[in-house]
């Protein structure tokens, strides 16, 4: 079980203060928060691109090139790389980059966006959304595969046998496949034998159990080895000492989130009941002190499947203290928690 | 006088064993020499962006963003990014967010490219070549000056009013001319009122005088105040404890690069003689012990009016360690020799 970290460098008002931070300032805190996830001995860490205000990281390979530097054993990755909008060439090569400063670290989650500033800022049609993504995969994929390309599409200029480079330390360079939970994408991945990664932020992620069989249905059905393939979540939470103090923290700055978000999607408002909700077993929030979250990793990988757990934190602009001390007792407490739960069941042939 | 260097980070095959390094160990190196630039007090650090099997800089935004979060003071620049194959929103982002993590000390040096590898991949017409880069520039610099950005051409999508981030540290983010030498590539940069970096990697850099001139001259008709001009200059060389030495160690690696460029350019084969002739004052190489490098440098500053010295090096692959080496006797004796005479021309009011 590979537990981490994912963010996505919000830039919003503190909601105790009104303070905006810059996006600079966010950025040297959130390679800080790297290097320490790495410290305390997290599995990865996930940067998320946006191009909007109130998110500082548009370019998610430069923030990670500056932790692969200064950090020895996490990956890192994109969470995810809105590859609908982007050059895939371009991708690859920011991506390998990293791969090679970090000697083999980097992942690259392939998604087709949730937010959809970058379609007019780069020039593209939203009509064309899954079209993009299908397209601008596959010519990543071959990439991926080989030195050399060919490929033609409708939406970049084909290539004619040409190089790419630099080329990565890993051969493959990972690629997965970010969802939200859309059956479409998960077979999608299962066909192509990617490894994918669910944003499990809402609802009962019991649910997702379903996504995940039919995923590796497709994945069976396209030849796939099933012990090869590999699911991850990316879920918000945040950890304190007691689960009360870590709650309260949490909130205010979720809820600003969840409103802001919910006025451009027209979602209902976000109460501090439907956030207590969640926070139960069968909820989708990982809050809690390090036990009350620990529990849920493990809940979450016996009944969904799940072999890579992402805590996404901070949910807009919490203190960077904060935010590092969640980080602290992901990798110190709740880590060893689940990993000595999972070599349990290893060792007692339990596990599926 | 900043003085510093830049590289391409080659990955030619070793000129003694034939050995060709990784692009990922010649990337690792890199950062470790752009760290070492930083500790000997250097100024600055170029990394050149190409996209071919011999060159492992596809990135240059990635690669300096690694060295930005273990360095002080050096400023990071690409030397050089190749506008015309690129988005300028990709580039500005990617270097705001290198600003970002440096804290202030990113800069763009923008160029069409010397090598042209760039346009078949990402689908450009050479027969663009020049249209392409003054469009690109004109839009990287809307950028830079405003976050909301209003532009329509030929070759990118239009942007409606949208916002461009992160936002940098830097305002505005430094975006200098890269020039092989091309009078009209100075002139625009002059009338832009824009910082110029001439390549001056062969002929006799005092010709350069009157390009440097030409550039003055055009940004003065464009109104702009003449003492804020800089002009950088990018050249090969290197530096050992005795001239025979530095000369006997960078020849091998430079000759095998000049003519395989030389094969592809057609150009004349190059030898050991012309390698020797542009050592001397009048020639474009720095080779030499650091009292000799430091001589050719103030010769340059006095007779060209460079402000910015960029050494080049290695051309071709070098033992890390020869590089290493000659970073460390450019900081730590040839810029205090150069700084030193310059700091007695300025008391004794001798600077035109």
């Amino acid at each position: 079980m590979e537990i981490g970290i994912s963010t996505f460098v919000e830039t919003t008002p503190d909601v105790k203060t009104g303070e905006v931070i810059s996006h600079a300032q966010r950025i040297r805190e959130v390679v800080e928060e790297i290097v320490l996830a790495d410290r305390v001995g997290l599995d990865v860490f996930g940067v998320g691109e946006h191009h909007r205000i109130d998110y500082a990281a548009s370019s998610p390979a430069v923030i990670l090139a500056a932790a692969a530097s200064r950090t020895e054993k996490i990956r890192l990755t994109s969470a995810v790389t809105v590859l609908s909008s982007a050059d895939p060439v371009r991708v690859f090569q920011d991506f390998a980059t990293v791969d090679a400063i970090s000697n083999g670290r980097a992942e690259i989650m392939a998604g087709r966006g949730s937010f959809i500033e970058s379609f007019p800022l780069f020039g593209y049609d939203l009509n064309d959304y899954d079209e993009l993504f299908e397209e601008k995969l596959e010519l990543l994929l071959k990439i991926v595969a080989s030195e050399k390309v060919n490929w033609k599409g409708g939406h970049r200029p084909a290539i004619q046998n040409l190089g790419v480079y630099p080329r990565p330390v890993q051969d493959p360079l990972p690629v997965w496949i970010g969802s939200g939970g859309n059956s479409e994408s998960v077979v999608r991945a299962g066909i192509l034998g990617l490894p994918l990664v669910l944003a499990i932020i809402g609802g009962r992620p019991l649910q997702f159990a379903a996504l995940v069989k039919l995923y590796k249905r497709a994945a069976a059905h396209a030849g796939h080895d099933l012990s090869k393939l590999t699911v991850a979540s990316h879920s918000h939470g945040f950890i304190d000492e007691d689960t009360e103090t870590a709650a309260n923290k949490f909130f205010p700055s979720t809820q600003y989130v969840m409103n802001t978000l919910g006025r451009e999607r027209g979602w209902g408002s976000y109460t501090r009941s439907s956030f207590d909700d969640a926070r139960s077993i069968e909820g989708a929030l990982y809050v809690g002190d390090p036990q009350t979250v620990a529990e849920k990793i493990i809940y979450l990988r016996k009944n969904v499947g799940i072999t890579r757990f992402m805590l996404h934190v901070p949910v807009g602009t919490m203190p960077h203290e904060e935010v590092m001390g969640a980080i602290e007792l992901l990798g110190k407490e709740v880590a060893p928690l689940v990993r000595e739960e999972i070599a349990r069941w290893e060792s007692e042939g339990v596990e599926s």
